[in-house]
């Protein structure tokens, strides 16, 4: 039984702001079969808004409604803890915390700030930690695929700062389990029943197994040969694409 | 018995270019007691030859063939393996590594790059991780005491390096149990005859005992209260400063 869809972004649907092959199709027949979807992602080098806009320029529109965003889930979380954070995110994802930011700081919200992952931003960020600010991470993604190669995400530099100050983050984006929740209880769902596509084993596929999810892989994006090798025992399914992806979900539901 | 000694520089004899209380007394005390005495340090901003003019300007020369230092034990490392590095290291340290640095890089050495750990920086050693490069580091230390506060040392950049890729980084400095054994050597000594001093818990005082030394943890430097509930079953000295430590050795010897 499958009644609903949780498709990754980044890696599964475009790279950059080039579509993958099959990413239209795909998405035109998930319309058709009439399964419910939602967008997860773990990108913050951009807004909500922002995605929404590369998505749509790209032809592949979604709803505002549709989307759940690591940045989304982290802002909610800070204001239902009363936190001002310092931001080590990048310039580009200010916007999606309105108001956030100034001092003094009480807690460390750390994304993919690319070239803010300064010595002095990482240090400041760590003086924090070792006053016992919680340390918050929009994920745990080890790379990403750019259209030059892969680079370093968030994870490396939420792992660095926990070895250095000897704490543990908490995670606010995939593979988080109340963030694929918030999306499954919006598709009106059991969890057993929805699957996640991803291209981030680690984040994705094991993530949603793990929050009870159904995990597909796909070998497209940030995929690398021997990733299907960390499944283990979890029973995901791997695929060449989404559009295979699709293609398994119609005939598996 | 006690047959030589190891002593820590930062932290332990000085902070910045100031000494600490007690550390001219005590290495007069080692030199009257004719304690054989070796210099380890994994400080990666300067050159051995400016170590060496600091503690001279502080009026606390120590001998040339004295002093152990990570980068000149990851030179010697670089060169018995042929490899041709590239630099992730402070640009004051790149003397002690001469006609080296330039590409093709086939390995990643990291020390504490201070500024220099750029996002570029690090992607770059990052792509070359992916690559197969092995990674080297001088140190796994957490961080160091700064006149102005704690400051991120190599220890968490390494970290994240080895989540990125998914590997384990070579440690050359503290505390690999090669650059231990090699200043015992030099001191003639069984290594349960010597005694290191320092001021970081998990480099100087778990990797000393975990490499067959007797280890002292001074108060002072990096240390923090509730570093000795780390010692656990080490059996190892907890005093209040180098002063402290020399006298405890001249009285166990």
């Amino acid at each position: 039984m499958i009644g609903g869809v949780l498709l990754d972004l980044a890696g599964v649907l475009y790279i950059g702001s080039t579509p993958l092959p099959g990413a239209h199709e795909a998405m035109q027949k998930l319309h058709q079969a009439k399964l419910s979807t939602r967008y997860l992602t773990n990108t913050t080098r951009s807004t909500s808004v922002a995605t929404l806009e590369r998505l749509s320029g790209m032809g592949l529109p979604i709803a505002a409604g549709s989307l759940y965003t690591a940045p989304l889930a982290a802002r909610r979380y800070i204001e239902s803890q009363g936190l001002s954070p310092y931001l080590l995110v990048h310039p580009n994802l200010k916007p999606d915390f309105p108001g956030m930011g100034e001092g003094p700081h009480d807690a460390v919200l750390v994304g993919d700030a690319g070239e803010g992952f300064t010595y002095a931003h990482l240090n400041y960020a760590f003086r924090l930690l070792l006053e016992g600010a919680p340390l918050l991470a929009m994920g745990s993604n080890r790379y990403f695929k750019e259209s030059d190669g892969f680079s370093l995400d968030v994870g490396p530099f939420v792992a660095g700062l926990e070895y250095a100050a000897g704490i543990q983050a908490k995670v606010l984006g995939k593979p988080a389990p109340e963030f694929f929740q918030a999306a499954v209880t919006d598709l009106g769902c059991e969890a057993s029943e929805v699957v996640m596509v991803g291209d981030d084993v680690a984040a994705d596929v094991i993530g949603g197994v793990a929050a009870g999810l159904q995990g597909v892989l796909v070998q497209t994006g940030k995929y690398r040969p021997g990733d299907e090798n960390e499944l283990g025992a979890t029973n995901a399914t791997v695929v060449a694409d989404v559009a295979a992806a699709i293609d398994w979900i119609i005939a598996h539901r």
